[in-house]
């Protein structure tokens, strides 16, 4: 028998939890051989609502499901974890700007960081999702300095997923016919889908869809689809939000697939002129050994160029902002 | 390429199908390589939430998702569809008896028992789980005539998997280890949870837990359990029930694991002494084929009889609410 992985989910009795903690359990995350332990950590008004999901997860009778942890205390929630989720944030309210949210989250990621470093397991690795997800996972990062800082990821596969979808509704194509798309950067509205690499069947994205619906609809839409998900859903995006985590994270474990590579906000290497010292989405290639490589040698046009400057220079500003927790 | 499955989801706005139409498009009922057309079926207060449904499942670049169809149009949502969730039901409110329950709800499924009879595939097959699911499985079956009666199923599967999870959790067993779990008869307050064929690893599960447990802990537990997650989560259970349905529909299509049987309500062909006429559930053996058998020659005690006898009365008495449907 395998051991099981110990997975650390934080928000874990949240909307983005309730549609991943069940993937992971079926066995979409680390393979369907390998036995979890879902470590859920919550914020201590939210544990009834925990309870009621760890019910859930009991009556699903999932065999890789060998145990689960509730729990307010991010040292019991990140005891010898293997694998994180860090879904949880404390979410923008109406009058807050980006620089409060950010304020108002980062000492959570600096407790979840400092319990990471006391607690997580040697081959501890993480996807920081609650938002702002860089900035977040640049902070818990600096505070677990005995842990690898590649092991801290923050998610823009949604973003990238969206595009590609946008591309093959575009194109009439099959989405798994469509690659190499990238997204650079923040995940925020700064960040550069970039599609000049991107190929659907053999064709070059950008001449099968045209310069100008890739500026004047599909740019927009990409940046706009959470807002567009919440006006007709009532709610913001939840399954496919835990989807991409699940695509991050997999891709990740078991590696990304052969002749694509996938968008990672990984600490920056200052690669195409990112900045350096924050986490920033690239093009990786992940070889299914818990690493990735960052995709080097791509050609980078001047209007992709100037997107890499900017959204650098909006996750340097955000790092002023916390640079006391860091 | 594998010609795509179309697959009817109705109520495809709800909590339970946001739970399982992100796992149906990921591959988890009908295998990671066969491409589904989800057909979703609501009613049109509802269209605008399925929308946002829809654009989460788009952003999920799913490679195996190949067409997604939107409609309050029972015929265009059965139209040439293989395989359905019958999801949607009208909700049980303060007030309400079952036989209202069922009042209400028997329309509904006279008009997908009739457009699935004018318009689904040759080899369709349906779940239903939208309650009261046994009767409302019988009435859409009742105006389905040129579809083989086989062919409807409720579901009774979340009983068994809660079932399997309470030995498990008394025993200290891993849930993968307990097998020949039966639910008898009705998907309801009625239906009987036996352990007596029951096994935990070679043991037998009645002699692990002990009959005083069973009857005082065991079955008012399974019993109650829904509203205990009420309780809890302030919402009916959800990603369990679709898990349920994924279980059943996964097993009856692929093949249910050998040296175990899994627990459907079928058309009843008077085996244990449940009464004809009636969707019933008894422990069933699925070769894989979309094909299931019952389980014979087992050996019932006195008590389980009474139970079964019970339920199908109530079975019998739901039919006569409904017999100008069927």
């Amino acid at each position: 028998m395998t051991n099981p992985l110990r997975v650390t989910i934080t928000g874990a009795a949240g909307q983005i939890a309730y549609s991943l903690l069940f993937r992971i359990a079926a066995g979409q995350v680390f393979g369907p051989k390998q036995p979890v332990i879902l470590q859920m950590l919550e914020i201590a008004p939210a544990m009834a609502a925990l309870e009621g999901t760890a019910m859930e997860l009991q009556d699903c009778a999932f065999p890789l499901l060998h145990e689960m942890v509730l729990t307010d205390d991010p040292l019991a929630g990140f005891d010898a974890a293997n694998w994180a989720f860090l879904v949880g944030a404390f979410p923008r309210k109406a009058g807050m700007d980006r620089a409060d949210l950010i304020g108002r989250n980062g000492p959570i990621f600096v407790g979840q960081g400092q319990a990471i470093n006391a607690r997580a397991a040697d081959d501890f690795h993480c996807l920081v999702v609650g938002n702002p997800a860089n900035t977040n996972a640049l902070i818990a990062m600096s505070n677990a300095p005995d842990v690898p800082r590649e092991r801290f990821n923050a998610m823009t596969r949604l973003d990238h997923n969206r595009s590609l979808s946008q591309l093959a509704d575009k194109t009439g194509a099959n989405v798994g016919d469509v690659k190499q798309m990238i997204i650079w950067g923040n995940h925020s509205n700064t960040m550069v889908p970039d599609i000049y690499h991107a190929k659907i069947g053999r064709k070059k994205a950008i001449n099968a869809v045209g310069k100008r619906w890739y500026k004047k609809y599909f740019k927009p839409t990409v940046a706009s689809r959470g807002g567009a998900i919440i006006k007709a859903r009532g709610a913001s995006s939840a399954a496919s939000a835990a989807n991409a985590a699940i695509d991050h994270v997999r891709d990740w474990h078991s590696g990304s697939r052969k002749g694509d590579w996938v968008s990672m906000a990984v600490p920056s290497d200052g690669s195409y002129g990112a900045p350096e010292g924050v986490i920033f989405s690239v093009p990786c290639v992940c070889p299914g050994d818990g690493t990735y490589q960052i995709v080097q040698g791509l050609d980078v046009n001047e209007e992709i160029q100037e997107g890499i400057r900017k959204t650098g220079e909006e996750l340097l500003s955000e790092k002023v902002v916390v640079v006391d927790l860091l």
